[in-house]
């Protein structure tokens, strides 16, 4: 039997990927957090829909209502426009949830303890991304010592990124010869129907899938590449 | 003007002098959680209560459904008793709640980011304590670390542990001398009304008070003494 695993699964693309090389060695159990976002129906639908491709029976899905609260965020606040085009080099994007990822690994630590499980996957890309400060390497080796000293001794509980160093067209080319169903992802900011093709997050997406040479299964209102 | 500082407050004795020693240097804004713990209405009020003691306008209270439904403890799972009499040196407790101040600090840490606040105050503490993993020193300067790495460069953000090294005795002393209202913090783990005076967390708010020679005003089913 192969030792359970948790697994952050937004339903982006990154995520979707890394699920599928936690279950590699592991039994996946898939975490989904909602907090507001404007996308939140359909990043849910892509959850299920990806727990139901690699036959995930443990799936837990958990509201975090404090960060749509507390704003701060284009993803959470209505008020705040998402930015068109692609991220600028050494700028945090309106787009950082803050400390967001903390409160995903707060969740999948509390569930890993409880589970026995002693490795917890995130789809964090810091190589080739947004910028946002809780996708950096070093954010993960602090976090994964917090999470040592602050649970109980037997836990011993890893935090495994294995997309943080690839390119996004990498990612593209891994999940296209691991069958990733990317047509059950979602990366766009801001529409939930059809994406949009312009957001920050949209335009991260079609770059990599032009760059590695792959389609892109969903449909956008517009395509622009940068 | 005074710096903000966001500031746990759970309701109890240790958060309640923690915020009365924030108040000192910093305009406190006051963040509660309930994660469906036993005696989370009481709390609450007292939260409430002790705002209006220090007035502090800014608060912000927070759901974080993840714990309850996550479980694996004496306070979120009322299939787990609530563990009486004083606690054991070097077992972590049933009422552990996995992980919990983590997402307590993330909460916060979120909040101080929007809020331009550089201080975070917990009243964590360890040596006189249950024994809870995340409430160790060392967990807190690691989860700082991963706050400096996972925020914007500016944010800037320390955790700050004021009572986290004394005695619970000590702690009542120095409430005491902050004129802290003890009659609007709870402490008991099991009920709502009348505090049971025999859980844990009960007996060591008993033995402190004893051992600072205070009186506690609040009342109590039974006052069982180490």
């Amino acid at each position: 039997m192969k030792p359970i695993a948790v697994v952050c699964v937004s339903g982006g693309m990154d995520s979707a990927v890394t699920a599928a090389l936690a279950a590699q060695e592991h039994e996946p159990a898939f975490l989904h957090a909602s907090y507001g976002q404007r996308t939140a129906a359909r990043e849910r639908a892509c959850f299920e829909r990806l727990a139901e491709w690699l036959g995930v029976s443990r799936r837990l899905v958990v509201e975090i209502p404090a960060l749509k609260a507390i704003g701060g965020s284009s993803l959470t606040d209505v008020a705040i426009p998402v930015r068109q085009g692609s991220p600028e080099r050494d700028v945090v994007p309106t787009s950082y949830v803050p400390f967001r990822n903390a409160h995903l690994l707060s969740a999948a630590t509390s569930w890993a303890e409880v589970l026995g499980a002693h490795a917890l996957f995130i789809g964090a890309v810091w190589e080739d991304s947004s910028g946002y400060p809780d996708c950096r390497p070093e954010f993960y080796a602090a976090f994964e010592r917090a999470i040592r000293l602050g649970t109980r001794p037997e836990s011993d509980i890893r935090i495994v990124t294995p997309v943080i160093g690839l390119s996004k067209a990498e990612i593209v080319r891994r999940g296209s010869a691991l069958g990733v169903p990317f047509e059950s992802t979602w990366s766009c900011y801001q529409h939930d129907e059809i994406a949009c093709g312009t957001c920050e997050s949209c335009r991260l997406r079609l770059d990599a899938f032009a760059a590695a040479g792959c389609a892109d299964p969903l449909r956008y209102r517009t395509r622009r590449h940068s």
